[in-house]
């Protein structure tokens, strides 16, 4: 069930056997010469998506917008500060609690984006914490590549160049679900290289094409349906265990 | 040109061309008992995406929750507090003003956010008026039914029952897009009632079944494709004129 | 009754015949060469003083500095940002809400102000609606020149050349209010230019003389008082309505 | 001159020979049985407006309501959270500092504004310190009664029952500023007991009618000239000392 | 009892008997050649450790970082912006508050952070003013110099020299708790020059090696184990008046 | 080096050698029956100390409360929410970046600092990365057990009942440092239950002594030594090479 496809009636016939909602969460930022802009969001929307065809969740709005500072040096990333992505996130599940949802589960596609959605979550636990009162509802965050079984799959893929930003995984599912969109460039080198990640301009003179540590042109279609297939398993079950709590 | 289904290579490359984005904009709400939650954010999306197809617009990833607090008693409504809204639209342009854009377009599907996204270009201009320093990019914001010939298609196709919430226009708009979605429901009244905005509960107590003034069940999905052209034409041109400005 | 010059003894007996209260709001910003810096405040300030002789109204103190950014290339102008503007207001709702006001009329006397406090109304109800309890009071703006009957009356004194900032109405208010402070100047040209708002260096080069689409010069002390005579009558009957909703 | 009652061409001549600008700052709120709930903010602005009439000074509109949360027991107190008082405070700054001036003089009229005046200040230098700029602008404030010569006078006039709150000497200014609105009450007790400051129950229950440690039926209006005749000159004297700096 | 240094249980236990906690606040920030970065949190955090030793009180950790933007010109001082400051106070607040502390003690060690301390207060009060709702403790805030006796003690220790800043007494009394950091340099001039305290660059302009009005030098061990002395039985009163209240 | 210790002129002379600085930084939070509530402030506190005397370090004050609302339910516990941890964090980078500081260390002692701090860091880089200007400095977050080998040598010393709260490595280190303040308690359960950390009332029900997964009855003094000793050395090594980089 797609809430955004859905009438408010129908949310609150939903409601009255199910309180969970799943939060595809990611980010739009460069994803290097292959990966398409949009890639960070794309994949838990991908993936939440087939899975509601294959079992029986509720997918929120995708929330495509995160915490991508590092990635401002390349044209088309679109970035929320820390605190505005707090605030943001504090907001949406604000609004879902007040409908009763009492297991939101964030399924994320961008490692960016872990540090502070965390941080949201306690800042929203702190408000009940502080007071005293029980809080009403549990958060969950998922990064869709920690899924039990998909960083195996990824790895066996792609025993070489996976590599951490615009990684064949991720690129892979964009591709199978927007074989129209399928990029193709020349990967200078093969393999990108690793370092840390600080602010834009110091990023963007370590990683000349935006990627870390990956090749992207192992991506191909099929891989990509193999990945959704996989994590698609994997989240119906997750998401089962999680409201099973 | 879809922004999150290119590289940022791609866009690098359409910067040297024209500097202007278009943001779909709208909110997640509910509409009526036969309007999709989405109604609010998918009707931009809709008429953006097809206006890309027909012309050469570069759309931005789709802002889809908006300022919606007095929905929040229907369930699946997800709203921004207005200081949360402001803090992510100025995020949203900084992020694209420092690619070099400076024609924003903001394309709106909901009018419960014109307030504040008018006052956040005020915020953000008011930057550069207290430092005394020249703003490099121009903020605009339409409606999209205030795109010129959309009303009046809209007067005619519903002489009495078009109303200001659930419309049957937006309605349309989102059935032609999505014609597996076509809910329908017994509109009771026929027309529903019109009264003020204020906070949710007083919302609710006006507006039983969430509607405002309209009669939703006049939609069709060809009337929703008839606006979609009158849209899509007049947005090429209205973006065509704010780049030339 | 004017809120300032009773003692809280005053407001107390007051509350239990009238839960009413008007803050005249405005704005400090330049009104080209001819129109006071405080207009804007002026206005609204000296209908309702007016008003308050004439009818049996509690008027609180003027809410003097608006949203005026866009006026800050001009001397004297004083602003605050959007955000700060609806702290303020916000604050002013809750010290009156706490003392068991509950119809909030806003007298408004600046166009620019609109959008920031319909965006402060929405903040207000949101701590409501996300709640879920009720909101004990009702907020109300009204430009002073959207009061019944104003407008026209505007239009028969000044067929042409009224415009929308610098006017000759809201000059005339002012001299008649104020007559040893009436200035005259040359308008050049005699009726100023029209176009968008952004911010104040682009705002001081299409208007040189800080005024738009008005000629000031046209206005006289005894439209003045033509003016407030209207304005006033409206005002007593719209806030009779407000109070009997 | 009175910057409201000024044009900007006007305010931009007066630039020309002076940068100093003078703000009169106060607070709405209770004043006990007789006061005037406008008390704090009249006394500044009546001082400030009858030096103008005396000296060479320019006179900002009236910054009229401030930090007052311990009285919002009592009806008509209209208060600032401290958070929103400086951000208002910062924002007049940082408008009157675009125009250039550099001489910002608060004359204050509420002690419980003192120490929230006082942090803005360190707030505002604070932008400059971090960045390692110098400020271009001084801000100075003022407690109207600290002006030199004008406490002495209070104490011999009142050498009993002054207090510190809803004071004979504040009381009197206002009753010779505006006798029409001269207000009398039975003083019980006679003078009213002295306290701590807390929240806003915690004051009402220590000072049953809002005053502190005062007897307001003393204050006359000959004496209310007086003082503000005391204050009138101090003030033009503290201004030129200020300026000369 | 330090609280830093008991187990959860033990301050469970303590709140049986007395809900009274003390937090030694101040600054980190240069104190001229001789003076110590950290003296001004030293200072509360040695007199108040002093007197845990000596009576029954309950000694929170150290704030240790206030509000110093005006010695941010000098190297190794760490200030906290004044809104910062302000919830960090708050939150401490809060946390305490919530295990039932009612009488919150705050032995302050900087003169800098006196008014943001107290504006914070009314920030906290305010929560409670604005809702009508009791506040459950009560705050207080102390110099350690105006404990009673102790400037009197300083006055005859430094009957010149004593200053404002990197003060002898100050300065005595963290040689005496740390004599391996006793430092010396030559005091030129003997006695610094007053002035007033603005933003960094002003202040280092003004105050060449950082001290105000001060002659460090004449500090000794000796008399800094005086003043701990005196300041040690004048605390362990005040708290008990404070407890008794 | 020690800051607090050090007067302004001997950071100065140390910044032409060395632009670095180690922050530790933890929480007061309970940390059981037999743990310190400032178990891991001091932790980071007493290795950086000890470091300091054994290398040529520059250690800051201690950044003493951090991200401890989950523990909330304990007294003691004082936290900071999160919104409120990162801008005291980005004010101790502002400051000490104002003096030149370009390598800036925080040595970690509280895991659940970890999301918090990192998102600080994105939230001080996104400064610089919206603007397109260079960050001028770098910024490591460090936990102390993660420094190379101490947790191997925790796992060593404690193959069963290690845990992940109020573990006997981190008891151990403050025995060492404050045998004084030994403590003993009975463990029931001997070793704690695991589970996931949410709001204060829900890790209470969880955890009714506190610890999660350990037995903190292992600690000894003599271990303490060990675990400083191998910190220290790591340490040390640690911040060299961040130096080099």
């Amino acid at each position: 069930m797609l809430l955004a496809k859905s009438t408010w009636r129908e949310i609150d016939e939903r409601l009255k056997s199910s309180r969970t909602v799943i939060i595809p969460i990611g980010s739009n930022e460069q994803h290097g010469p292959m990966g398409l802009l949009g890639t960070d969001w794309m994949c838990p929307e991908i993936i939440s998506h087939a899975a509601e065809k294959a079992g029986n969740l509720l997918i929120a709005p995708t929330f495509n917008i995160g915490m991508a500072q590092h990635h401002l040096g390349f044209a088309g990333t679109i970035s929320l500060r820390p605190t505005t992505f707090m605030s943001a996130i504090e907001d949406w599940v604000d609004s879902l609690a007040r409908h009763g949802f009492d297991r939101i589960y964030f399924l994320n596609g961008h490692g960016g984006n872990v540090a502070t959605i965390e941080a949201t979550f306690s800042q929203i636990y702190s408000h009940y914490s502080y007071s005293g009162n029980p809080c009403p509802f549990i958060l969950k965050l998922r990064n869709w590549w920690d899924l039990p079984g998909v960083l195996r799959l990824c790895a066996k893929l792609y025993p070489k160049g996976h590599g951490s930003h615009a990684t064949p995984s991720e690129i892979a599912v964009t591709f199978a679900a927007y074989p129209d969109f399928v990029k193709s460039a020349a990967m200078e080198p093969q393999i990108a290289p690793d370092g840390p990640i600080r602010d834009a301009l110091d990023y963007r003179a370590r990683f000349a094409d935006g990627r870390i540590g990956s090749d992207s042109s192992l991506a191909t279609i099929e891989q990509g349906q193999q990945i959704i297939a996989a994590a698609v398993t994997a989240l119906i079950d997750d998401v089962a265990k999680f409201e099973a709590e």
